[in-house]
């Protein structure tokens, strides 16, 4: 048995336990063929149909409507930051393409996409270390332009917008990577969200995109035919051999998160376990929010200590007590907890339970 | 206990029973983490461990020069067919880039490159339904040209370069996807190397290209971040987070290819179990081998009954006796043997065993 720890790392990131338990156990012996999973064809009506169904689940679970299609790419979100603009740009015949900065991946969004169209940051919390997200009046938004891009939850802070701009005629696209299926979204009015799979959905390697169908059909003739939407969605994501085992995982996980009564659901529990953090965090001078609190999501708790000794000294006990990878972004620091659907009450009690002991040891 | 089964499938592939039992009996607690390989972080020490023994044993596998960098790039051997001309097209002054059509994937590769130089086929036994490598002699390379792609190993038929033609200053490129590591190759002969791990490494979605340094550094401005492999090189292949799964899988595979022996130890093996099949067909009228004796390879051995439902007799059949996935490809049709690293001697006999007894049931 292993021992009881934890994982509170940003991504890759834990998985629930019955998911996990599932693959162990049939991983020998897929469907009974006596082979794995990773060894039957991407072609294989085996695989087809665990294809078809994490596309159904994702489906029920957002109430995506019918007009949109969902698709598996390769390379996780980054490469669909170049991917999209190759792919969208040209809806305007300037290649305008706006995009909101609020973290480090929103900016490596708008740095990768600079090659490919006239890339306009309308708005930026760069100067106020991304505490918080600026809002975007419909008067910023350029209906000229091909898109709209943000980062609708900013891993490395924890910052989330908890309203969505007004766009108009202009698609409003979202990096979800570190908040897929944690609340509730109406995706009508997106035009595209994408995740890497890594934090609420699987292994990584590969995104999830979910694009309406009328923005398919603008790719420039140099997109790479793997990140081609329109391609993808024709050959439902089996244009090449797709990244299979990662797909049946999200498959498993998508199932997992229906037994635990859908997005709705879960979403109550995300509320309860950051709200369990913040408010700990907020009763005390000892631990420092980083997120103005109307800007914080669910996902991602980031606070500081008052010096980098002291932080280091309780990532080395939280980790003693099998409470892991909490430490900031690289670029960050400080301290982070991710707290992804997979996260248990019980990881977040004995997280606060340690948080409580050590400002008492430590104050 | 799951049933024996022997899986002929062409990728992805049956992968070494010993290296599956491993990845299941640690899924859960990886490294006595208390956490899954799948949830660590691809920063963690751990992992980057694990990264850096697989291309360790790799190197040491294939001899690998000192000037040559092994990256694990997003996609599979598919969107290196885009990459490879963005990254090295621009060698040429008029981006002339040579290609050599010996089976569907060789096409599909000049195919998805003409958008990004000046894309020449220099050879194409497609007249012939690719049932041979044709020679390239040194004459036939223009010392102009970026570089000169081959697919040393043609999947869908079977055949092989047998012996690399001699190109100057021109580098070589090879697609070895279906046969890397299976023959004692000389890495200093080419200028790069690469491969979608499904077939002789690991699971689906991810492809190692091992590069000479001094290619590096002509990319396009327009390629992707993650398709650069001069950054990918800086990076070491985690300018994102890489696919860990396909990463670690593929270094346990390493390490029970070193237990075989290496290379030279696994190409006796499977030059054994080629032979076997092909002096089988050779032997009889009964089966028709798809390429010329002297082209053949020895990852996958194409062959023909006399009509079509025989074929999918010998389909059922084979099925039902546990050898699966013998299906030719849906384009070529027939029968394949996909018999990479990882398919043992006692598979090759049954597999010779059925096609005697089918052949006597059924002359």
């Amino acid at each position: 048995m292993s021992k009881q720890v934890y994982n509170f790392g940003a991504g890759p990131a834990m998985l629930p336990v019955p998911v996990m338990e599932q693959i162990r156990d049939e991983f020998l012996d897929f469907q009974g063929l006596g082979v794995s999973v990773i060894e039957v064809s991407h072609r294989a009506k085996q695989f087809e149909k665990v294809l078809l169904d994490a596309q159904e689940s994702f489906r029920q679970l957002t109430n995506l409507p019918d007009n949109y299609k969902i698709l598996f790419v390769h390379g996780g979100a980054r490469m669909q930051f170049a991917a999209l603009p190759m792919n969208l740009a040209a809806r305007s015949a300037t290649k305008k393409c706006l995009y909101a900065e609020t973290g480090n991946f929103a900016k490596l969004a708008n740095k990768d996409a600079k090659v490919y169209g006239d890339i306009r940051v309308i708005t930026s919390s760069a100067d106020s270390n991304y505490d918080h997200i600026p809002e975007i009046t419909s008067e910023m938004v350029d209906q000229d332009a091909a898109y709209l891009h943000i980062t609708s939850n900013n891993t490395l802070y924890g910052s989330r917008y908890n309203s969505f701009p007004e766009t108009g005629a202009v698609p409003l696209i979202a990096d979800q990577t570190s908040e897929i299926l944690s609340r509730v979204i109406d995706y009508s009015k997106f035009g595209c969200i994408y995740a890497g799979l890594q934090k609420n959905l699987g292994p990584a390697g590969t995104a999830i995109v979910v694009i309406r169908e009328d923005l398919l059909g603008h790719a420039v003739a140099e997109t790479p035919t793997l990140l081609n939407y329109e391609v993808c969605a024709k050959d439902n994501s089996l244009t090449n051999t797709a990244n299979t085992f990662a797909i049946y995982v999200t498959g498993l996980v998508l199932q997992w998160l229906q037994q635990q009564g859908g997005v709705a659901a879960i979403e109550k529990v995300n509320e309860q376990k950051a709200k369990t953090l913040y408010d700990l965090i907020d009763g005390t001078d000892y631990f420092r929010g980083v997120i103005k609190p109307e800007c914080r999501g669910t996902m991602n708790v980031s606070f500081n200590l008052s010096s980098e000794d002291l932080e280091a000294k309780f990532l080395k006990e939280a980790g003693e007590r099998g409470l892991y990878a909490l430490k900031g972004h690289r670029s960050v620091g400080g301290i982070r907890a991710s707290i992804y659907n997979a996260m248990p009450l019980a990881g977040i009690e004995a997280l606060a339970t340690f948080m409580r002991e050590f400002e008492q040891n430590n104050g």
